[in-house]
Parts: C-alpha cells; sequence; structure tokens
C-alpha cells in the first residue's frame, strides 16, 4: 500500500570555542546539515499530477530528547500537489528565504556568516528556522528554462475579533539555475511581526548569485531588513574550491551593517569537507567573529556577559545522510 | 526480522470561521480524519496465535510541533494477542465509543454534529480523544455472525491508599455489521470521573445505526451523559449519498439537549468528498452552529467571550493516506 | 538509497504493588526490556571500514505521550565509524555501565535488585537511564580473544567559563566473553557531580560474572559508589535456569549496603519468561523488597509517606520485538 520513505540525517561533531574568558567543549548535534527524520511519499493520481507529503523533525542527537520534542520541532509537515501547474502545499513549510544556503559558501551551516549574521540582522531570510512558516500556502511553478518562482502565504491566526492579518507573512522569491550559474531574488514580509500592535511591518530583500568556474565556484549575496525605520544590512562573499575528487575547501565572510553601528559584526569562516561515500562526510570549519561593542554574535562559545567580545569557534564532525 | 508497517495520515484544510464578531482564517491539521504517523505489525505464533502491535502518533502538521509532542500525542499504544479468541491488548487503546464515528454522515470530523455537541455533553463516547484509555485492557470478540462485543478496563492509577477504583474506566459495546445493516449500542462507565472526591459515576448510553439503500445511506444515533443527576443527550441524523464514482455528499445534523437548557445546541453540517485517488480526497465541509445563550460550541472561530453566538465554519482541505 | 532499519520494543504488563498501607494496580510499559522505537542504518565506505547510526527513542505505551516526549526521551542517538579498528561514536550513547544487564539474573528489569538497588545507591552503573551520557565520545575496542575495551567521555558543557570539566564523565569497561563465562570490571567517574561548586568527584567500581553450567547460569556483581567520603555498596547473585525449550526460570537477590545504616534495603526477584516466538515473550515476575527504617526502595507501589514499609510487587506482561 504503502511507498513511504524513511529519511534523514545523523550528524555530530566536536566543538570547541572561545569567546572573551569563556570558552566551551562538547558534542553538539547538526553541524554541515541539520540532524533529522522524516518521512516523505507520492502517489500518482493520473494525468501527470500526483499527491506529495513530507513530515519531517529536527534532532538534537547529543542529548535526551524525542523526535522533534525540543528547539527545532518540525521542519516541515505538508501535504500537496504535483503537476504541470508546478506544486502547490499546506501546512507547515520553508518560505522561499531558506533556500539562500545555495549562494553561501559555508553552505548554510549555523556558523557561518549567512546564518549567524542574518539571524543577527533580524532577518527570516536565512537558511536556518525563521525562514520555516507554519499555516502556510506555498505554490512553486513550474521550471521555466531555469527560472522558478516560490511564493508562500502564511497565517499567522493570532488575533480573531481585530487585526486578522497582523502577524501574516508572505514571501516570495525567483530563482534562475542553468548551467553554471544560480541566482536568487527573494522578498519577506511580515505584518506587523512579531505580531504586535504598533510594530511595522517587517520588509526584506535578498539577492545572491553563484557562478561555477569548474576550478572554483564563487558565491555572494546581499540583503537588508526594514522595520520601524531601521535598517539592517548584509553582505556576504565566498568560495568553495574542489581539490580531490572527495575533497572540497569552503571560505566565506560576511559583514552585517547594523542600523546599531555599536552592533556590527564580521564573522570568516573556512573549512574542509571530505565525502567519505555518497552519504556520509567529514568536515572542520573555523569561525571567527569579530563584535562591536554592542554585539555579541559566535558560535560554539556561551555569549553570556561577552558583549563585545570576539569570538572563535572550531568544529570537527561528520554528517551522515539515510 | 521485521516487518513493520509505517502509516500515517496527512491532512490539512483551509479554514474559515465567524462567531458573533470573531473571525479567523488559517491552513490548519486533520479535517477529514486525524493527522498521525504509526507502526504497527503482526507475528505469527502458531496455532492460529498472532501477537499484534500499534504504535500511533497525533501530528499538528501547520505546526512547529514533533511527533506527539502536543496536544493528542498517542492516537493507541499497544501489544497483545490475536487468534480465534478474539483479540487481547495491553496499553492505550480506544474504548468501543470511539468508533461512533460509523453511525455519523460526518464521519467522525471534529466539525460534526457527533464529535462537537459529544464533547460538549462531556461524553467520553465521541469519535475524539476522550474516548482514548491510558493503563487499559482491551478484548474484543471474534466476529459472531456479524455481532462483535468489545469491553475495555482502564485504570486510573490514580490514588494508590484508598479509593483505588476512582477515576476507573468501564466500556462495552456490541456491534453489529451485515450488509447493509449496521448498529452498536455502547454503555461507558466512569467511576468518580474526572478523579475527584465527591463526584458520582459517570455513566453513558449510546445507540447508534446505518442502513445503505444504494442511492443513499441513512444515519442515525442517540446518546446520554448521567453524573451528578445531571443528564445530557445527544441526538443526531444524517446521510451520505454518492454522487459519482468518485464524490460523496454528507449532511449531518444533531441536537444537544443539555441539562441546563440555556446550553443547548444545533450543529448542522454539509459537505462533499472527492477521491482522487485511493489514498488521496479532497474535501469541502460547511457548519453551522446555533448556541443558546450559555452554550459556546464552534469549529474554526475562537469561542472565547462569544459565549451564546452562532457560529459558521469553512473546510477545504485534502486528506492522503500512506 | 537508504536500507535503514525501523526497529523497536513495545512490552506492557499488569502490575500489582503493595508497600504498607498503599496499594496500586495498573497497566505499565518496558518490563522485561524498555518500550522503544528507532531507526538505525550501516554504509559501507571501503576498506572495511562503515558508517553507521542509531536513533532510538523510549515509549510509555501506556499513556498519552508521543516518541520520547517524557522522561527517557533518547535512549541513544549516534553517528559513528565502525571498522577493524572497534567503534568510534559521537552523540548520546552508552556508558560500560549499561551492560550489568548480562550479570543480573533478572535481565536489568526495573524491579530486579541490580537496577533498583543500584540507583538507590546512586550509582551511574545500572541497566537504565543514569548510565546514558550527553555529548559523548565513545569508543569500544575490536574484539581481542574475547576481551573488549569500551571506553567514554561525555562533556557536561554545563560552565564556560571556569570548571569546565565540573559534570565532565568518564568510563571505562573491561569485558570478557568467551564460551560459558562472561565477566567486566567497570570504572565510572563524574566529576563534581552532579555539577555543582563543592561536590566531590563521583567513582564508582563494578565487577560482575556470569557462568553457563547449561542445567543453570550463576550470576554475581558488586559494585561500590564513593562520593563525599561515603560508600555505598551493592551485592547481587543470581540464577537462569531453562526449564524447557522456551522457558526460563530467573532468581535475583541483591543487598544494598548504605553509607547510612538507616538506608539498607534487600530486593528478592523471581520469574518466568516465557518464548512464544522469537520475538514475543510472556513472562510473570514477583519482587519482594525489604527497606530498613530510612529506605523507600519499591517497584510498582507509590513510596510516598511509606518510607521503611516493605514492599511487594506482581508484573504479569508481554514483550514483543520488531
Amino acid at each position: 500500500q504503502s511507498a513511504t520513505t524513511l529519511y534523514g540525517v545523523v550528524d555530530a561533531y566536536f566543538s570547541y570555542g572561545k569567546m572573551g574568558d569563556n570558552r566551551k567543549t562538547g558534542i553538539d548535534p547538526g553541524g554541515l546539515t541539520g540532524s533529522r527524520v522524516g518521512f516523505r511519499g507520492t502517489e500518482a493520481l493520473g494525468n501527470g499530477v500526483a499527491a506529495v507529503f513530507a513530515l519531517e523533525y529536527g534532532l538534537l542527537n547529543d542529548a535526551n530528547e524525542g523526535i522533534g520534542t525540543t528547539g527545532l520541532r518540525a521542519r516541515q509537515q505538508f501535504v500537496g500537489l504535483k503537476g504541470s501547474f508546478g506544486f502547490a502545499g499546506l501546512g507547515r513549510q520553508y518560505a522561499p528565504g531558506y533556500y539562500v544556503f545555495k549562494y553561501d559558501a559555508a553552505i548554510g551551516t549555523p556558523w557561518g556568516p549567512q546564518a549567524m549574521l542574518g539571524i543577527k540582522a533580524g532577518a527570516t531570510i536565512v537558511p536556518a528556522s525563521p525562514a520555516r512558516a507554519n499555516n502556510a500556502l506555498n505554490y512553486i511553478s513550474p521550471n521555466m528554462g531555469g527560472l522558478t518562482v516560490n511564493t508562500i502565504y502564511a497565517f499567522s491566526e493570532e488575533n480573531q475579533a481585530t487585526n486578522r492579518r497582523q502577524g501574516d507573512r508572505f514571501s516570495i522569491g525567483a530563482e534562475y539555475a542553468n548551467g553554471p550559474l544560480g541566482a536568487n531574488v527573494i522578498y519577506h514580509l511580515g505584518r506587523n511581526m512579531p505580531a504586535a500592535v504598533g510594530r511595522d511591518d517587517k520588509k526584506e530583500w535578498y539577492a545572491g548569485g553563484s557562478y561555477n568556474f569548474g576550478v572554483v565556484t564563487l558565491l555572494a549575496s546581499y540583503q537588508q531588513v526594514e522595520q520601524d525605520s531601521d535598517t539592517n544590512k548584509v553582505y556576504q562573499v565566498g568560495a568553495i574550491a574542489p581539490v580531490s575528487s572527495a575533497g572540497k575547501l569552503h571560505f566565506a565572510i560576511g559583514r552585517l551593517d547594523h542600523e546599531n553601528s555599536a552592533m556590527d559584526a564580521t564573522n570568516l569562516t573556512v573549512g574542509y569537507g571530505h565525502a567519505l561515500s555518497k552519504r556520509t562526510t567529514a568536515y572542520a570549519f573555523a569561525t571567527r567573529v569579530n563584535n562591536d561593542s554592542a554585539q555579541d554574535a559566535t558560535f560554539v562559545a556561551s555569549a553570556v556577559g561577552q558583549t563585545g567580545e570576539n569570538s572563535t569557534s572550531l568544529m570537527v564532525g561528520v554528517n551522515h545522510t539515510f
């Protein structure tokens, strides 16, 4: 009856971090990509149309936690239809901004400039949880000569009598992928977000691209987050260079230009990934963050009480996909 | 080693509700049937006896929730034996009252009169969570010429020194299914339930039936809930009519006759289900609830502060079984 | 793509307990072995090396709980490499002390003397949750003529600025298994554990063994837990005797010699397990606990307010592995 696929990622790494006088050593989950377990399936309905679903949950595989019991609980949970018209789905789904990991030389890792500085900018256009949307309608166009348009509308369902659209989210992205070139332009709108009387709409823009020159792929992006007359900006450039049939070097640098200039930060990340097989990758990454006096961006080390200090993090781990 | 089956339901729908001045729009999970994921298996032990189990969890597939992390966590979790003697199981299991969805033209949907008014009557004989029992022994007889007897005893385990049976539940149902006719008579007893000194036993009776005339199936039920000298009653009738090889119309109306006459309510539900395949169904339903002055029954719209107002709900969605 | 195995245990039993005036009757989960569901897999990487993982969660299959949502959430969650060098893994893993169930005639059941008295002694060398370690590096040697060395280091990650190793755990076990003889010597060290200024290190020793004489297997162990100049000791002996091709008798007795002599206790457990098949076992066990005046060890009955009373528990259930 069922052609359901059980799939997932188990990723764990040794981590060391230093920030000011703070140091931390440990084993952590989900470095290269987030640890997860999921179920997905497709059923042909005829006329080229198929029903599709995915139920995918986050795992904290260094801790005493169940399937989606804390933190990132659900990565995505949707049911939808797929066909020549594209894809339409209902549930908890990714906003277009999630896919910026494609233009990030740190491939969306939580220590890379794109994820870390994007979150510090207040962005939902990040390769991380803020890009996920509950109560969402998602429509993705068919591929039109390399161009795909992805839109989502997510209901906040927070207030029923008045201000019914407060907290609602709308996003659209136009992605182009053809041969060596990839690019994406994304707009995210969050109405009075987080839902609160007196907050303006949050408006975000992003443009990113990558070009594969063979010996190296260059990647770059620019994004801004506007709300309540403040504008935060994130600039990011990087390169991925294959050094063998199995190994790749990663170099990424990003800058957060915060509305509050004491909250600017720079993230420099370098790393190496080595494919042990098609489904298993060993990796080592190092990240240096320079924080201005009121900023506390960091990865491994706890930032409690360390605002304004610089931060160094080292991650060595293994990522296994099943 | 393992012939375990992974199975489930992903159901999501667009919802709109109005109650008094309240309105709500959103995407919600589990309309036609509850979203779930489960594992089940059977092992032959010889002599026609088999070990059977099911582990089945609720999903909120519009939200950032894991497998059974909130609300309805476990649907059923049991291990048991099956053979010519019938079935005997241990764990969290369905009481006989769960199966009343078979005599409900709204097929147990949470917006239908059977589920909504049954819950408002304080019933555990409902096609919903109150019918599930923890710490339970379940025995189901073999099919005897169409007749099946289903009994359950559930321990409250709440108080150890005195009143040890306070909160215990006992249920029995006699179901008959033969050709076009189906019927079920059910009795639920909850001792001093919810477990509290000074509460009487809760005693519930239900009788329901259905007859398939071909062009239409007619369904009807009556139930009552007695506790502390109060008696609430729910009357329900309906029809399911196939309109094509794939389409079915649903019509159900129910009345709650509450001990407190200001808490009476009427639910009228009409709907259409269209089978896109064996495992995928699209559906649209509308429900109107008329509440007396102290009642607040509703489906989509929040009832906070809307007591005594009438309610209208519209649901459009897709149900996918895997 | 995936050769992932879905596996698990569903175990439920009827329980009756008495302690002083307290009595309790119910249905409980995980008697013979803990109820669980898990996913595991292996991927060959070449040169005899394989990537391996396990994601395994506890189930309370008598209750309204999801996969790992309460109590014992994760049993183990790791990714690692296996080869001629042995096994090395990262994640939440078993410390060597978990495997003492092999030298326990009550095979690690929570009512047996090894588990119950070990926990009352404050041990992490127990066939139960305290032996599991988060944030852990595990290395297991290859089998060297029957001898296997198992080590684990687990980071507490609790304090970053000072006392960084407070709460860290280190364990080592040397296990020998050859023909009828099995033995294990284990050392567990918990630095200032539970992590708190002013606590000494917790140091635990264990030695256990078993010998299969054919008509009966004899098992015995001794362990001690030292902390803050206190030493608690647990002595345990037992026997497992096959009485038919499917049936086994279990007899285990253990004594807790607590630093506080009013907290001593004796546990006597007898039981019978009957294999209905390779994967399904029916069982019946009885446990008697004699508590000194300040001890409250018990299994089924609630110990609230019953300190110093003796306790009797009866368990009858079925264990199914899939």
